[in-house]
């Protein structure tokens, strides 16, 4: 699925209520305007909290206060302790930044939330739109010389820079303040999970975590910067290095873990009452030297970091991106401190060995399974009136968990009929969710944890019959697939300068999305891993990298397309040079034939797309036959039939040829 | 031609001195082991110079110290008498920094000029060839807390972060030295030039200096960051403001200046004396008010700076990139600064008013002629023997001057036969320049200044036969050409994510380049002209803008290939949306037949292909015509008949279908 931050400009501007679905005779969004202000049952009482947190704010000295929507490792999805905007707004959209003063309380989200945003906030809440807006709105809510407090946890050390350079010129200071205050109001906070640590199997694991932490030392001696430590905060650092996995976030196989590694010690931070005395055992946890991991309680860190940093030489490497500013203001003076924007982690990782890449194959293979079983029983059921968004979500998942090492979704489904599906983003619930008819296209994005890998793939199919225009923008999203898919690129090219291939089909005839095309994916780890990808912060591409690729078109108010595989990156021979590679996809689903105007495709498109199909065939075959699926099977075979030449303008030329010798014979005949 | 930041990993390393036409039996190059050293008759000693040099360090306490080769306004062609590194090394290459101790001197310079390096320095210089460094050597060679001068004129801020970062942590401290020491030791320093100031005649403007000081000053008013004041450092900011040409840096029109300007003010820093009255009419020098320019001498910039900062409530708007060292050390404190990379006038520069792009359309179809003459002499020529690299340079530099409105060639025109061209950047000289033969590839880039605009083009031919890899090169390269020329996006894309486009056809077949894909071009300015361009840091196209277009293929020792051409902007239909544009080629100059596989090209290549040289007949032809160039015309009617359908594999299609209705009339027939 497109990746929360790469929403660019998806214009939803013409986007009401009704198209996601509420009845039409009922009010659902908030009117202040109103007296009284007219609030829809949705909508949470906030005055409360709001009252509590202002008491705090108060002996602090401050005149604002910033609640961003993530946790300490400044991670994409977060855990209910963590939701903090959430508790405090009523907002429970995946994306929003709060700022509180004495006199006022703001939320800021993007126009994918408005409309949510609207039904779920009290007249307590602006709603701001521009999310670049919020420094001028401290600007015009702070006095100068006013102080605005943040928690340092919250806050990456970019984004720390980014508000600090628009207030200090302006005579306001951001204050850090280390000790929650929204946590200080939340009396039922969520607990911490008391258990769910653990180690990945042997059987799938290529490099231990001695390996690893090996590697990334011979990585840290030959930085001409001399770091001594390096500091891991992003959590999908510390489980890759340590080969385990939790569950403390919802479709993340995370834990909450902090690591510093030096050349001669392991200091790993986490919730020690978690910590069982077999991990103890596969950390060796109770000796002492340079690969026997020092088990901290997570708490420390801060602390500990400052006992490091206030020794002799020591040089401290952090990630700029992913470092909690907490962290981060521990580490002086300067000459203390290394930085890059990703760790030497988040770049090895990047690449997935032989194993790795083995097991995220055989991942998709059963993921494909579920696909197409769900895309079968919705070509039956669909024209009887039997299939809604959210029943449709439901059983894809519900086929996934049939598969072997499922381990349940690796985010929320996004399923999505007609105009819902233009959202990009939209997840049905229970009072959105549409019936599917075989009048509209439908799309549906969703994927699967699998011990041995994480999946993400997008459909969009029509039962029906599909307009030219629909048709038209269908094959030139596919064209956009191939054409990333099929590209041959020197090693180290960067996916932001490939990425234009999957809209040029579009921009021909002046169609275009605007979300970006592709996101690195992990192995039962996150959904969206960076740093892979085809954004402009994304690390070239080398051997064994997986991404996904998934051009898209969205009309508003009608409908949405997006075909979205994963692929890994391959070497690939050519004619004159070396060093050369391609994508190799892994994603082993049919696009609906319906939708597919060959005539567009140009020759070398419709070769991939058939080589495609016979690897489909090919792979998820046999797995259908073992796992007796052969109604499944007869359905992938139909529908992975090889295009004809003919049916394509290329076509034109050898049925031409046909023709010819047609006539030849003809005349011989006559 | 290629820009000179762009070169990015040409591998030179098999190349030899005899590659580039040295005498086999002569040592050409210096020989430092020997005792006594041996050096060439091309080298110059240095060794007094670095005596007085080294004198001038003493007092001032320096450790190191550097001099780059640039000059105060950053600017990429230098004029003589800021040719320091010349003056100091001997190395006369156009990229080169040096630093000189007590101890040791060392200069850099990338792998284009190190065989010319090792021909000119004496034993005196260390050549480093990694040009990343620097700092290091200085970090080896300055004892921990010394410091290392520079000339902050000829630093940009960015530069000076640079060093100052690497150095920093390390306990050794960059020195701001205003008084330049190789100016002090040069006693033979070339003056500035005494007159040479003019202003542009009115039937080439469109905008005049008034009305671009007005657009300018509402741009100030609109940033949310208030700046009361801009400045100007650049050259081509200063020129292109009040529309002004000077003549101080060679094959560039440019002046020695800088700009205050003000909401109310406009302060011009230039040499006084050369300011005639007529010049201070045109910039109404004797009035007061927003629309009268104060003109002040070029040296009291800094200290004018000084007093106008010194005020209350200002802030001055500078451009990272283009602003020197010297002059934003004296904006303080941080309030009173306000920075981005490109200046306002940079970027409305960038695109060019409707009278800009005709007069530079018309400067290429003028520019064209001078190149088809050329062409057509060196074909009948070569074949004979008459011809060398340096004649045909010279040659068509000769017939630029015939034309209307020339102002000579636009930079060192790049002439290069067989593995000359392979070096991507070669200009011959009277020592190197081989003999064009017919058993060799050609490639000339080359291009002139007129009254009416700038050109830069490249031609790459071959007068005998091309072997099948050469023709495939040549192909691929002008697929890339033909695809970027050709590919339609929305306004607001960035060069940098289209620029694959004119590799990828190379890519194929495991084929590149190591240069950039184009950049920005003037109007009668710099040949390359910032921001405009496939580079990272070029901002995105808009309507109007001009770029080169070259993508290239260089075989080491053998042969090199470049296809370049200028394009502009222009918005194009689609069918379904708005604001989408496309270049449109105004390079009118038909590429070499002979090189080029009609069967690799796609039907859409072709057509655009064969319409690109219908533009040519229709547009030179008349030209040509009205010069009496009728043996010209001639050959370019020639050089420019349609490709033929069936000479490319869509081709096969076409003539199939000519053949089934020959077999149809046949059988009616029979």
């Amino acid at each position: 699925m497109p990746s929360l931050g790469w929403l660019l400009a998806l214009s939803l501007a013409a986007l009401t209520g009704n198209a996601i679905g509420a009845a039409a005779d009922e009010q659902t969004e908030r009117n202040c305007s109103l007296s009284p202000p007219y609030l829809p049952s949705t909508a949470v009482n906030t005055t409360l909290q709001l009252q509590e947190l202002r008491e705090r704010m108060l002996p602090l000295n401050i005149s604002a206060y910033i609640i961003p929507g993530t946790d300490a490792h400044l991670s994409e999805y977060i855990a209910q302790r963590d939701a903090r905007v959430a508790f405090m707004t009523g907002f429970t959209g995946s994306a929003g930044t709060a700022i509180v003063t004495q006199a006022k309380a703001a939320l800021w989200t993007d126009s994918r939330y408005w409309i949510q945003a609207e039904r779920q906030l009290d007249c307590n809440w602006e709603l701001e739109k521009d999310v670049s807006s919020m420094a001028k709105w401290l600007i015009s809510e702070v006095p100068p010389g006013g102080k605005i407090g943040f928690d340092p946890f919250l806050f990456s050390l970019n984004m720390q820079e980014t508000y600090s350079d628009s207030l200090e010129s302006s005579n306001r200071s951001l204050e850090s303040i280390p000790d929650n205050l929204v946590d200080q109001v939340w009396k039922e906070r969520p607990p911490i999970q008391p258990d769910g640590l653990t180690h990945l199997p042997n059987r799938i694991i290529e490099r231990s975590w001695q390996i690893k932490v090996k590697d990334i030392r011979s990585q840290m001696q030959d930085s001409p910067y001399t770091p001594t430590a390096l500091l891991l905060s992003a959590l999908d650092e510390t489980a890759w290095l340590f080969n385990m996995r939790g569950n403390d976030i919802p479709y993340n196989p995370f834990f909450y873990s902090y690591t510093l590694l030096t050349m001669d010690e392991i200091w790993l931070f986490l919730h020690m009452d978690r910590v069982t005395e077999e991990l103890k055992v596969y950390l060796n946890a109770s000796c002492e030297g340079p690969l026997c991991v020092q088990l901290k309680n997570y708490d420390t860190v801060r602390d500990h970091l400052k006992t490091y940093v206030a020794q002799p030489g020591v040089k401290v490497w952090i990630s700029t991106g992913y470092t909690n500013y907490a962290l981060y203001e521990v580490i002086t003076p300067e000459e203390k401190l290394m930085t890059s924007f990703y760790s030497p982690v988040l770049e090895t990782k990047a690449v997935k060995d032989e194993t790795e890449q083995r097991i995220l194959r055989d991942a998709h293979v059963r993921d494909a399974v579920a696909v197409i079983q769900l895309l079968m029983r919705l070509e039956k059921a669909v024209p009887e009136g039997k299939e809604t968004e959210l029943t449709a979500a439901q059983y894809v998942n519900e086929c996934r968990r049939q598969q072997k090492d499922n381990r349940g979704p690796s985010f929320e489904t996004i399923s999505a009929s007609g105009p819902n599906a233009a959202l990009a983003h939209y997840s049905p619930t229970e009072e959105t969710s549409r019936r599917l008819t075989v009048d509209e296209m439908y799309l549906i994005d969703s994927g699967g944890q699998y011990l041995d890998g994480t999946t993400d793939i997008t459909r969009t199919v029509h039962w029906g019959t599909p307009t030219s225009m629909q048709k038209e923008a269908f094959t030139r999203v596919l064209m956009g697939n191939i054409e990333i898919s099929r590209t041959i690129f020197p090693s180290g090219t960067r996916g932001i300068n490939m990425e234009l291939l999957g809209r040029r089909a579009l921009w021909e005839v002046g169609l275009n999305y605007g979300h970006g095309t592709g996101h690195g994916i992990g192995n039962y780890f996150g959904v969206h891993e960076w740093p892979v990808g085809f954004q402009s912060n994304n690390i070239p591409f080398t051997t064994g990298m997986f991404t996904s690729i998934e051009p898209g078109y969205y009309k508003d108010n009608d409908f949405g397309i997006r075909i979205e595989d994963i692929a890994v990156t391959v070497p690939v021979q050519t004619k004159y040079g070396h060093n050369y590679l391609t994508f190799d996809t892994v994603s082993l689903v049919p696009y609906d034939k319906k939708l597919i105007d060959t005539s567009l495709l140009r020759p070398e498109q419709l070769q991939w797309l058939n080589k495609y199909y016979e690897t489909i065939r090919r792979v998820v075959g046999p797995e259908l036959d073992k796992q007796r699926l052969y109604e499944e099977k007869e359905w992938m075979l139909r529908n992975t039939e090889p295009f004809m030449a003919s049916e394509s303008s290329a076509g034109i030329c050898s049925s031409s040829l046909t023709l010819i010798i047609l006539a030849i014979a003809l005349l011989h005949i006559i």
